[in-house]
């Protein structure tokens, strides 16, 4: 199956499947079965088994799958072995709690690849100060350290008004990827790609089942 | 079609279709085809037109889906017309970036839902302070306060170490959902019901797009 043509649902799982692998030992057996892993990942056995047979049979009936080759290979898969330095764009609460939170997934695993390589913001008063040892730039510095780190993805964590701006001058600068966190659609050329992440959309989505747990 | 049973992806597309119907007014028009609401999702069409179908035919051969009925539908199908009060449970620099988020989007839709209606965090240093007119409770005094002001859902943003007792807490005084930012795995009875929320899976997903592009 040619990379592209994975479905974007596909990916999400085995995003998630990867993750269960890496944070679970399975009681140290060298097999998961699909509905162990299934059941960490919040994924009926017959899903996981459809899902990974899309990449050849490396299951074995009635023992399951080789961790460590599955491991591997949704690695590969994935691309999740190259490093993909991030920059954080609106350094207030929530861009500091990011870049917190990503110095600490770093530090934790030597094999993290989404370090914090460059912080920016537009006020005057946060440029050139330290985020947890991390200095502070101002947007006019992005080309040049875009290139010094070889950025790759931005978070967005700026003001919904500024966002566009933002990204504008970021894409402009090389970046490719963006997770928003701005409430704000953002437009950009089709070689760019960006996910939305919106806490209003997961708690609407949350409260939709809690809705059905009081009716019932 | 039973509540039930709509499948959790098409509960994640009901709301991302509510919310571009919330957020547009296609053009001021009554109507709005599947191709159009699709293109606003990031769905195909004749997506669009399935997750539809599956609650009757509203639509129009040729004109479309009438934009105010579709909202009253999809809204009384997701329940998002109750109140969910929120309680925050950590208010470090994510838990106090989120309860801002929460204000601000209460301050800008009055028929927001989620309001922030309490706060907790097991400092004492934080207990009794305000945020934005918000009093910081105790974890003590969880089980009052959920009474009073209806508290619906918790947002989790503690340190990974302490989720699993907040969240055995909060369960213990009665709230059924929370949407999960700590990175750690929850344990709770079958009748809740835990969202997790996770930068790292996100990048890993977006980053799996870009390096696509960097093959071709």
């Amino acid at each position: 199956m040619i990379r592209n043509r994975i479905p974007d649902v596909v990916v999400k799982r085995l995003v998630t499947y990867l993750r269960v692998l890496l944070d679970s030992d399975f009681a140290g057996s060298d097999f998961v079965s699909s509905a162990q892993l299934g059941d960490m990942a919040a994924v009926n056995g017959a899903q996981v088994r459809k899902d990974l047979a899309l990449f050849g049979e490396f299951g074995k009936q009635g023992v399951g799958y080789p961790v460590q080759e599955l491991k591997d290979q949704i690695t590969k898969i994935l691309g999740a072995d190259r490093d993909m330095p991030v920059a954080v764009f609106g350094i207030g609460e929530l861009g500091t709690a990011i870049v917190r939170y990503l110095l600490s997934r770093g530090r934790s695993s030597p094999n993290y690849r989404f370090g914090p390589a460059a912080l920016f913001d537009e006020d005057k008063r946060k440029v050139g100060t330290l985020v947890e040892g991390l200095v502070i730039h101002p947007l006019s510095d992005l080309e040049a350290v875009r290139k010094a780190k070889d950025l790759k993805i931005g978070i967005i964590t700026v003001p919904a008004s500024a966002a566009q701006e933002v990204v504008d001058r970021a894409v402009s600068a090389g970046l490719k990827g963006f997770l928003n966190f701005a409430p704000a659609k953002l437009k950009v050329p089709p070689h760019v790609r960006v996910h939305y992440t919106d806490v209003t959309l997961e708690l609407q989505e949350l409260a939709f089942y809690l809705q059905g747990s009081m009716i019932h």
